[in-house]
């Protein structure tokens, strides 16, 4: 029995099945593994999804990592829960990204797989309800869990629920879209928990606005902590359970800038760098490292360096775009497409301008975080400029570990620009032209400028670090 | 000089040029063209774009209609302001169009064709200003002329602008990725009109929310019509302009009756329903009649078709669905690929339910209005489920056409869902399910229900005739 718990799709250890029959386990990074370490393991539990055939023969054998359960939900519900709705439906409605003429569809397919969203949902909160001790704080993670809370408090009224929504949160006006029962369901589902968290107020005025456009059933609260900042929440009425209230709150995730600058500095980073400016020479670079994800808006950004090719002819030759974009989601078609796009674009560009000498864009496909570090290093500017973006990690990774300062261009879209945006210069993410000449600005800043800018940049990236972002929402957690 | 202007991208006339040299005129139709003649012709001036070769020969050789000018707008500004403004920018964000990964691009390429939109709104303005006597009344048309109003009264103050828009209106959530600067232009060259008329309050509130959410320049004011109506409005308050005001208001366009049961029962029509008779023999009708227009929403409509048949089979070889789908906007790619998805569609279901006896779905690419008509007479149900329209007449049209009585299912996309939704059957245009019960309960629906329904639906459907509809905006303009 655990009194922190910890749910979430995708968990802090895999297993991979070796040819001898062993299972090797292979333990993960990310804001969470770094948050949950500030706490006592002994007390504390991990949830997740047997995600690979590795996982499931870990389950089947009973091995377990100290503080991890894995589920080991049928390969075909998980498909269907996982691609089928969190990552083709919840994502594009969060993220705003359909092609409207032509999705989304809900027809009996939808709701064919939207039972196994449930049913996923399902066994998670039976797990969680099965693990926690009495009046436990359970952390519950992300859109692939929207439905836990409700069904979490149904079966164990004692618990402290929280959940934490990585990506944006969709409009109301989208929300339209989708069939009355579905925004019931999904609503309620996360309104089940105690406290809900988003990166931005934006995206939580935005939860707000969705359950309080919905019926008389539900309405804002507001009210103090005890600390004297305010919150804001959700109180309802829903029959068969009576009155209940959600507070929703912003946790803006930060990065660990000691660990970060320690990774970065590593000995195989040096060699990279080294190659990489190798590849450079004395231009400038722009980097960007995303994956080939449909809001990442990697189009766009080529788009705009070759504006800035076409319109300020002074950088050719002077600057290279260190491009990441490491292919995603390659099951669904529309990545695929995308992916492609991006790959056709850079090519057209480093026909159109360049040289023996001279590659314009540098295109990375490999998803190598060490290169990625190498990139950070030498970028004299950071390119991100999503459509829409829950945070953005890479906005504030760059200004912490570039070695001479660098200009961040960074779209509105982007969760980090409430924190960040002051430092950087602003772009409309649709705006071409726009990010075209801030592009240009950002080139063309002094280095003093420049390095003074990223300073303030990364003290506002490292705010608020993995194990407080944690700490945090547990605190708020077991005082609510 | 006239005493009243209208002013559309097309005229009421168009050009060819014969073999022989010879220009031979051709008169259209429409609800403009309906209304217009409601007044004396000597004292009015409809001012539109020379559209094709024939046209712009008219032009050159000086042949006019009566109280008819065509402006000769040079063929690369008016493809760039038609096409590249018009409807691949404006007509986009006014439906919420846009695959957003990859569209809208606002680059320098954006820019030029803004700057022709620009000349081409000028062109018209210039001309209305050249034509209009002292005070005189002017009616602008639609999205082609949204700069025309402010322009207009910049050079002729004295007189009384209007301004109709027959598409939605844009949601100021998705008016904010267009840049800054397009967005201001757009908004004060629609308030340079004193009255603004939309299809709907929707549309209307929608457009003084884009208004009121720009800068503390603009807000939001109410009064009361002489005739105990309330008005809405924008008051604002420009640099170099002093205050001013726009009212806002809906003239929900209906349809003529007795024109359009005359038009429906002319013996060549009676000849095409024998014909569709046969072709559907003792079987029910569904019928949709629509351009192959994105905002259309013919796919969700052909899947909502293909689900009825899986989940009701009692309705195969009982029923079918006589689809008008007439090629539009051919020049732009996504109408293409969206044309072939909708022929391949329905080819699929063809192939899946057909029998050598029946063929569940007849999709039929002339834009021919003769056979419209006959479907409508001979329609069971109908089928009008946009993602988002203006009005939509063909909602309006079929119920006061059809013979027997017809079920009319409508998208609360549809502007005419304000009117009609009482007596229609309702889905959301996403919700393909849905749909497919709606289909359902259309095709079941007793008799005498229908027949009611039907009655209503015809009397909303004609309640502002287009004459009445043109005489009540040139009054409201006039009292202004």
């Amino acid at each position: 029995m655990a009194t922190v718990l910890v749910a979430s799709n995708r968990g802090p250890v895999s297993y991979t099945l070796g040819e001898d029959g062993e299972l090797d386990a292979r333990r993960g990074g990310g804001g969470l593994v770094s948050g949950l370490s500030a706490i006592d393991s002994q007390d504390s539990l991990w949830v997740c999804a047997a995600l690979g055939e590795g996982d499931r023969e870990a389950v089947r054998r009973g091995v377990a990592e100290p503080g991890v359960r894995m589920l080991d939900i049928a390969p075909d519900v998980y498909a269907d829960a996982y691609n089928g709705i969190a990552n083709s439906v919840l994502w594009f409605l969060h993220h705003h990204l359909y092609d409207i003429p032509r999705e989304p569809v809900f027809d009996a397919e939808f709701r064919r797989r939207w039972e196994a969203y449930r049913a996923y949902n399902r066994a998670f909160a039976e797990a969680l309800a099965a693990e926690a001790d009495e009046g436990a704080a359970v952390l519950v993670q992300d859109y692939h869990l929207s439905l836990v809370p409700w069904m979490l408090r149904e079966l164990r009224p004692d618990l402290k629920i929280g959940h934490f929504t990585h990506t944006p949160w969709v409009s109301s006006e989208y929300l339209r879209m989708v069939p009355d029962d579905i925004v019931e369901e999904l609503l309620w589902g996360m309104l089940g928990a105690d406290e809900l968290g988003f990166h931005t107020w934006g995206w939580a005025s935005l939860f707000i606005g969705c359950c309080s456009q919905r019926d008389d059933a539900t309405g804002m609260s507001q009210g103090v902590w005890p600390s004297g900042d305010p919150w804001y929440g959700v109180t309802y009425r829903r029959y068969g359970v009576g009155k209940g209230r959600t507070r929703v709150r912003a946790f803006p995730l930060g990065v660990d800038g000691e660990e970060l600058r320690a990774l970065a500095y590593r000995p195989e980073v040096d060699e990279r760098v080294a190659l990489l400016r190798e590849e450079v020479g004395d231009r400038r670079t722009i980097v960007r490292v995303d994956r080939t994800e449909l809001s990442k808006n990697i189009l766009r950004g080529l788009l705009a360096y070759r504006e800035l090719l076409t319109v300020h002819p002074e950088w050719r030759d002077r600057v290279v775009h260190l491009a990441s974009a490491y292919p995603s989601r390659q099951d669904l078609e529309s990545y695929r497409a995308y992916t492609a796009s991006v790959a056709e674009l850079a090519e057209e560009i480093n026909a159109e301008f360049g040289t023996p000498e001279w590659t314009p864009v540098l295109v990375s496909v490999e998803d190598d975080f060490t290169r990625s570090l190498a990139a950070y290093r030498i970028a004299d500017v950071a390119l991100v400029n999503p459509v829409r973006d829950g945070m953005n990690l890479v906005a504030k990774e760059i200004p912490v570990v570039s070695e001479e300062g660098c200009a961040l261009v960074l779209s509105t879209g982007a969760g980090a620009h409430r924190e960040l945006g002051q430092d950087a210069i602003t772009v409309n993410p649709f705006d071409v032209s726009q990010t075209a000449e801030a592009l240009h600005t950002a080139l063309s800043m002094p280095a003093a400028e420049r390095a003074d800018r990223t300073k303030r940049l990364a003290a506002a990236a490292t705010a608020l670090p993995p194990q407080r972002w944690f700490l945090d929402q547990l605190e708020a957690l077991r005082g609510s």
